[in-house]
C-alpha cells in the first residue's frame, strides 16, 4: 500500500470546503474534516470524511489546515499542540498575521510546525455550500514566518501552496497587515459603511431600489460578507485600517470643498488619475 | 416600400454604438450616426451608415437620440432645433437630468419634441468599441418629462425604450437626480478617491499589487470609467452628491473613533445591517 499523507482540515466552510475539493482532486491523501458544531460537521461530511472527534481528526495528522475564523486560531493552536508528531506541519488561512504571528512567537515550540499563511481568495459569500475547487489557482498565498520558522518547514507550506495551483509569497507580517488593510479591509468597512448610508435613504425614498445598476453592485458586493468574519479582522487589524481610513477622509474632505467650488481642471485630472491607476490592476 | 423610420444617433460611443447595435435587429428603421470628431465618425461607420454632415444626419428624422456627454446636450438641443420636423421625437441618455429639464423648460417650442431620458445601464469602458445590443436588456430607463410634455410624446417615449427591451419609469428630475447621486455619482468619486490613497501607498510599498484580490477589483471597478464623462457628472450634480459625502464622512468619522475603543457588538452589529442591506440588492 502506497504511503497516504494525512490532512485535516479544521473549519470546513467556504475557506476550507475549498481546500478539500482541491485536494481530493490529488492522489495519496487520506483527507478528514472537522467543524466546532454538530450542524456543520454533517454539512462538512458531504464532502469529505469527518472524524468523531476533534482529537480523532487531528491523530498522526501530517498537515492540519485551520480555516475557521481569524479570532478563533490562537485558541486552536493551543488545543491541538499536545496531539502534533514531529512531522506534522500546522497552517492557517486567516486575513490578519500580526497577533497570530505574535502568538506563535510567543509559545515555545510552535516555530516548529506553525506555518502563518493568508490565501488571497474568498468570496463575499460565506459557507461550504459555496466552495469551489478551484478558488487557490493562481491565487497569491501570504505566508508570514514566525521568527524561527526552521527553512524546511517552510519549503513544506511553499510546496504545499504550490501543489493546489496557488502562487505563495513570503512576507513579513506586519507589512503584509498594512497591505491587506490597505486592499482588503479598508474597503469592506467602507462598503458596509456605504450600505448603511443607503438603508437610511431608502426609508423615505423606497423607489431607490430602481437606480441600482452594476456599478452600485459591485461597489458594495463586499458588504454582504460574513458579520462574524469580519468583526474578528477589524479588531485584529483595526490600528492598520484606521491609518488608512484616517487618510481616506481626509481625500473626501477635500473632495467635499472641491464640489462646492467646482474647478473643472480639478475634476479632469481627479479622474485622469484613478483611471490610470485603475487600469494598471486589470 | 414599406414606411421606414428615420432613426438619428449622435455620438456613437459605447452607449450610442449600444443603441445602434439593439435597433439594427430591427426591421423598417433607417439608422444614421453623427459623431462630432472625423475619427469618431469613422470608427463608428463600422456599425452604422454616417451622414456627410451634421445637418445631413438630422434632416427629416423621427427620432434623435443625443448619446453625447452630459455637458454637451444642452448645446446640442439648441443647434438641432431649426432642422426637427413636427413629427420628431428627440431624448438624451445623459446621467444628471436637473439641468437638462431646467433648459428644456427655459426654451419654448422644446417640450414638444424633447424628452430626457437616463438609461441605467453602461460599463466602465467607454468607446464603441465596447458597444453591446444585448446592453439595455431589461435594464430601468429613467425619463424625466418638462413640465409641458405632451401626453402622446411621453408615451412615444416609453414605447421606443420598451421595444429594445428596456423598463422605462417616469420619475422628476430632481428625485432622479438624487437617487443616482446616491447609487452611482457618490461611489464613482469614492472608488476614484480609493485609487488615489492606493496609488499614494504603492509609491513606497510596490508589492502591494500582490495583496489586490476581487473584493478591491470589484469595489475600485468604476473608478476605470471615462475622466471627461464623470467630471461632466459630478460638475452637473454637484449639490446632491456633495450631500451624501457629508453623510458618508460622518459614518466614516464615527467608524474612526469606533476602531479605536473597538467594542466587538457594535462591529457585529454594523456588519450584520450591512450584510443584510445588501443581500436585499441581488
Amino acid at each position: 500500500m502506497p504511503f497516504k499523507q494525512k490532512i485535516v482540515i479544521i473549519g470546513v466552510g467556504l475557506l476550507g470546503g475549498s481546500l478539500a475539493l482541491a485536494l481530493k482532486k490529488k492522489r495519496n491523501i487520506q483527507l478528514v474534516g472537522w467543524n466546532h458544531r454538530f450542524s456543520s460537521r454533517k454539512k462538512a461530511s458531504r464532502i469529505l470524511d469527518v472524524a468523531p472527534t476533534f482529537e480523532k481528526a487531528i491523530e498522526g495528522a501530517d498537515i492540519i489546515l485551520l480555516c475557521s475564523h481569524s479570532g478563533s486560531i490562537s485558541k486552536v493552536l493551543k488545543k491541538i499542540t499536545t496531539h502534533l508528531t514531529p512531522k506534522t506541519l500546522v497552517m492557517d488561512v486567516s486575513s490578519v498575521k500580526g497577533e497570530v504571528v505574535k502568538e506563535g512567537n510567543r509559545l515555545s515550540g510552535t516555530a516548529n510546525y506553525f506555518v502563518p499563511c493568508h490565501p488571497m481568495a474568498g468570496k463575499e459569500k460565506s459557507g461550504i455550500a459555496f466552495a469551489d475547487g478551484d478558488l487557490y489557482k493562481k491565487k497569491f498565498v501570504f505566508i508570514t514566518p514566525l521568527n524561527r520558522t526552521p527553512e524546511k518547514l517552510l519549503q513544506k507550506a511553499v510546496l504545499f501552496w504550490k501543489e493546489i495551483g496557488a502562487v505563495p509569497l513570503i512576507l513579513n507580517a506586519t507589512q503584509h497587515d498594512q497591505n491587506v488593510a490597505l486592499t482588503s479591509h479598508l474597503p469592506h468597512l467602507l462598503a458596509a459603511a456605504y450600505m448603511g448610508v443607503y438603508e437610511k435613504f431608502q426609508k423615505r425614498a423606497p423607489s431607490i431600489h430602481q437606480a441600482v445598476g452594476s456599478g452600485f453592485k459591485d461597489f458594495t458586493r463586499i458588504a454582504g460578507s460574513n458579520p462574524v468574519m469580519w468583526t474578528d479582522i477589524v479588531e485584529m487589524n483595526a490600528p492598520e485600517i484606521r491609518h488608512f481610513l484616517r487618510q481616506y477622509v481626509q481625500t473626501l474632505n477635500f473632495l467635499k470643498r472641491n464640489l462646492r467650488k467646482g474647478r473643472r481642471s480639478y475634476w479632469l485630472s481627479f479622474f485622469k488619475k484613478a483611471h490610470a491607476a485603475r487600469e494598471k490592476l486589470t
